[in-house]
């Protein structure tokens, strides 16, 4: 007799965080493919079977138990107010490796200065219930409406103010508002439904997940610089690697000669090459990332 | 002193609805312009100002005074619980003159037969108000959920049931769901504050609007045939006419020779030509129209 | 007891002559409607089903009975060798009314000059059989092989000659190629079933689509003028008016004015209506038709 | 010895006045299409030859005498300070029957409030002749660069002000503009080479286009309206129609019946369809016009 | 005297398999540019040359010496019956690396179960002759019949089964088609002519692409992991690690210190890496490849 | 009192360079992102500021001071006759690693075979300027007029030749023309403002854009080859590797085995490795590179 295989239900987000969801699942070695049913995605790990859902439903569903795991924005878990395990924190967002925020916001020739001034106003957001939760700690009684779209067109001849997501906040200047304030400030999270987190197989798939997930994105702000340089000037070259991975230093066929490897922070790259260069390093290249695990 | 121009505030429905509803009104003698700034609509009529906002939220801007009109589903009326004036019933929908139909559908396989077996489901839609309406109807208690969209793909695996927009049931079967009970019909309809429909200058432009779109909407189906035929003929060309659209007829310069015009229904047409050039008539030609106003 | 409805199963050509097909069928009051399940298209006749077909199989289907009626292209009927009834010639093909042309063409500087050179080269073209007719009809022997696709491409390098589909030549023009001799010229056909043609029932319904496809074909080359003019005016006015279509005459209710309307030919227009102005006529409008029933 | 046809070689302006342009074309009769080489497009008219070349140097090209007559904008006109033959003003631009503005804007918080103000400035403009004709007039020197695009985005940072194309003022605002004064209103003109004016040839087939040009434009406004009317009720109905185009007034064969029908301006129709029903007009239809010459 | 540059002609799949063959030609080293004439592709090699031509047609014109080389699916090869040398297999396929199935299927609800079933039936397929070939394979007389497209459409109507190319079966079920059996399972094959195999200097550029297309293709699902181990862990870390590759071990300057290097197999990647880092594996990193030649 | 950080305002080219610079930047490790506002691109650099311009007007506004850096073609920085500090030559261009060139040509058939026959003629471009500076090289006087665009179908009509991007010529085939002569190659180039250039923490900064630009662009083309040898064979691998850069060796801990590391140029590996297998190189692998500095 065969046992039926081990599997993990795992919740992705459709929409915009798709392709950003994707794309990590695959450094971390997951390759996800949907066909021409998309609720069903295809992921080339016989332990995962993908369910392709709204990230605004994910939460529900894994709290409910329909789905073991998922990856979700922060924001609609609370929206949805799920009591689910959050198990890793992903710090990417729908545009990069930063949060995205909620924030509130009215007409620029409006006179709202503070969330106290909403008292009796009318807000319209797709987050009624993250923004009633939002009113709320700051007691303010309001109506709240949900919007359908097009939020930032509604203020101010629909409604007095609007909570609506925001990147740069350039969408909101071009639609004459201002920000009042941040309601929220949202990552992707790696959640699991309570009781699969007990269950043992379970959990471990999930850890992996994590583990490897943690490991692409790592990843994708670091490089491997390579370097060589001669003895006497060693000291040096190692002083201005930064002190966090610590270089790996080799010594090579050719007498008094050192090759040095580093894992380095991008940003930094682009002001540490010119000093090693004048440090006396040779050869410098920088080479790319899948994975990053310390 | 000059008095500021008197004004209509008309909500036009964006998303699905919108060309079929742009299309209409410009054959009622209406051209709107979206620019960039999608929501405010330029119509070339000084009389009214337009709002470009989705159908799901016109009727309760209408109700509550920042649109003095609009055109949106009924749908949406009812799922929103709005109390507005119904002024006409514009018999089109998204696809063409014919409703849309809300409908309830399960698995093909489930067991679930008719709305009572829905008690203690779990039923997936984007119109949760008009699902809960019908539930009581039938005096049936389950829990309805909003769905953010892909509903078809979420039975069975993370609700019972779900209650979707169909026009021929097709992506339905591609789902592989089938149809329990119709919940709703629903065309397009006009709209208006009951404030405003109480303005004598509102309520007489709103009138104007409603006989031009039903004007243009008649017209939509209807074609003028125009022939020749002599005097003996002229009796039996008559009685092939539909009766509903008196023919106009007409002496011709000619001796003996009439000319004829009449309004005929468009899928009639391809029926009684053949009938008329049999019954003699000639120079049968077919003009299109946009107007028909009885 | 109900009988089952009267249906004609028509095949419809899917592919470059299906916009085309599809406006002509809706001018003759026939509006398809092709939905996810494209084989299946909806029209708006309970009399006919649709099937969407590619035009180079259309006619075997015909000839076979699996379809009763079909629109489809010369070209492919003969490349088929299809037994069927050709009810009516459609002249329209791909990109307006004119016919298309399959041709033999070679390289610029190819010494073939005839199709008596083609002996013992190799030819490419997606219609084998066609040309292999054309070949025997001028007795010469040559090896004809499918292409899949870019036809024109071949020449020199792969074939010495093509045999290819051409409108204005001037994709065989930018591809260095030289039409050495027109192999056949094309237009749409309107074709049944020699079975189906026999059936009373069926006969009716293809000839009844003949009959408004040939009126609409018609009507896209007419337009209707209407006129103006004074008693003394009206002899010049009508001997402008080209004789083929009689004009109606009409007097009208101002004293010795008489209205005159006639269908013409589009292409005239531009040249009468100075003329017409000239000889005294006012007020003249031109109106676009749907279909023209002579 | 066969004479070579008579051609009048004609330029039509590609880009932003093209689909416009070539719609008017088709309306006034003559159908265009552009193949793969698109400086050639074939008219259906023997005696036409088509050059489709940017609206900015038709008529450089027309007053040099490589085109007979051109379709392009007055603004272009006065850029090139072409020496040609204006025929006739075609009421259309790029988005619908209304004229362009060039305008001089600046910067909604630049000092500049008046020309007078631009004294030894920057302006960016595509129109850099134009701009100086503007200057000079107004007795300001200051620098005028060309902008290859996007103009709108140089002020305030690269330059002082710009002259640009606005039909709405709408993408100017968004772009935080300010407008200062409107340099020119620009329409479509035909234009002809003055030695092919004076070609009598040339000059009546100019003539004919522009006489179909203008029938074609005044039909774009106007519709047909057609309605029955019994004896007592048609001084009334008459009084409503404009007076502008006389109504053909016919009797019925059906006693005291008269039909009646006008050509009316379009934005009129939505006015007075509502006061014709009142006054006793029945089966009112309305036809639109390819064509309408007085 | 120069002599002429010796050249490879080499055939690559225009159409589906052509993203996939020019990134693999990419990896390998081979840069293919398509410009606007798309059947003669530059190739960044001055010793080949290339040729853009369906995947159908490639081992046509390689066994008739028109290509001397050609990159094509196995199915195109039996398909055309032509006599070429197999140089390699390149083991991917239109959307990935695993071979494509051509399958028999019938309706769902067909009675035919097995290839048995065929005798008599109609079949249509785009490979007529590797469907000829299985029917005879299985003694089965049938009636096969080329499908210019849509051919899963074609049952039950139109045919009784087809013989159609799949790769998750799900276009098939989606049209309520069943598998009865598979036909051929086809991969990408490195094709020579036979005359052109044996000239050295061809054969060896021939096997030079071979090589270069397999160290591509085995960089596809491998990759390098780097980290850093002390040496009391350094057995139980080179234990984990797959003996199939041989890890390259060395010394680090840090005394006590190893560094660990190892081409590993994608997917085994994301089971190992919790375990090396249990066995005190450090900085443990992952490197894309672009060649793996063992 | 905070000071004002430094900002180095680096203008970007919009357009045809765009795709190819922003990539490169992004190599060289800045990010850049284009928003709803195109103008003021965002870079991930504080010192940077970005501004997307067309690259015809770049160094227009690097002369003047407006911007402190560009990145901009060779061509129009000679076009505007620029007096700008040209940091670097980034030796990319529109599409690939290679100069773009500016041709005169002429219609095929035309008698003009050298720059001399222009005397008198009429030349159309985009770069009038340039075309102006290079008759005068050459002592001809004729006509240059500005192009707008679509300038290879002006001849020979409407001028008699053209100055004209091209790439590899086939443009210029299609619309039959012929090259007469090249005017300029022209790549890309890093300028700076001189005024900018002398400032101190300006010039560091844009030497070190120049040398990440310089390091991105070196890896454009090379790879780095790793493999094992033993050390009998190693002479025999070290000999086949470029002499350029010097290959890392190193002692691996298996007796006897030795680990070789080169930086190569890619065209060079598809020679080299199969004569490494031969030499004896096990375990080859190639892996792509961000930055090349050495």
């Amino acid at each position: 007799m065969t046992a039926k295989p081990k599997k993990l239900v795992l919740g992705l987000p459709k929409g915009s965080l798709q392709d950003a969801t994707f794309l990590m699942m695959k450094k971390a070695g997951f390759n996800i493919s949907v066909g021409s049913r998309s609720y069903l995605p295809a992921i080339n790990d016989p332990g995962l079977e993908g369910r392709l859902i709204r990230a605004q439903e994910i939460s529900r569903y894994v709290e409910h138990g329909m789905l073991d795991a998922g990856i979700t924005g922060y924001d609609w878990i609370l929206e949805n107010q799920s009591d689910v395990q959050v198990v890793a924190d992903l710090i990417y967002a729908k545009q990069g490796l930063r949060p995205v925020r909620w924030v509130l916001a009215v007409p620029e020739k409006s006179p709202i200065r503070s969330v106290k001034d909403l008292r009796g106003k009318r807000i319209a957001t797709e987050a009624v219930s993250l923004t009633r939760q939002y009113l709320r700690r700051n007691k303010v009684k309001a109506e709240v409406e949900f919007s359908w779209g097009a939020t930032e067109a509604k203020a101010p001849e629909l409604v007095d103010a609007i909570v609506e997501l925001t990147e740069t906040g350039s969408s909101l200047r071009a639609a004459n508002l201002r920000i009042v304030d941040e309601v929220l400030q949202s990552t992707t999270k790696l959640i699991a439904n309570r009781k699969a987190w007990k269950n043992p197989w379970k959990r471990r798939k999930i850890e992996q997940l994590a583990l490897l997930l943690a490991g692409a994105l790592a990843a994708e702000t670091k490089v491997l610089l390579k370097l060589n340089v001669q003895q006497k000037n060693l000291p040096k070259v190692l002083s201005i690697l930064p002190a966090l991975h610590a270089p790996t230093v080799n010594r090579l066929s050719s007498e008094g000669w050192y090759s040095v490897e580093s894992v380095v922070d991008e940003p930094v790259v682009r002001e540490i090459i010119p000093a090693l260069k004048e440090a006396g390093a040779e050869g410098i290249i920088e080479i790319g990332l899948n994975k990053v695990v310390p």
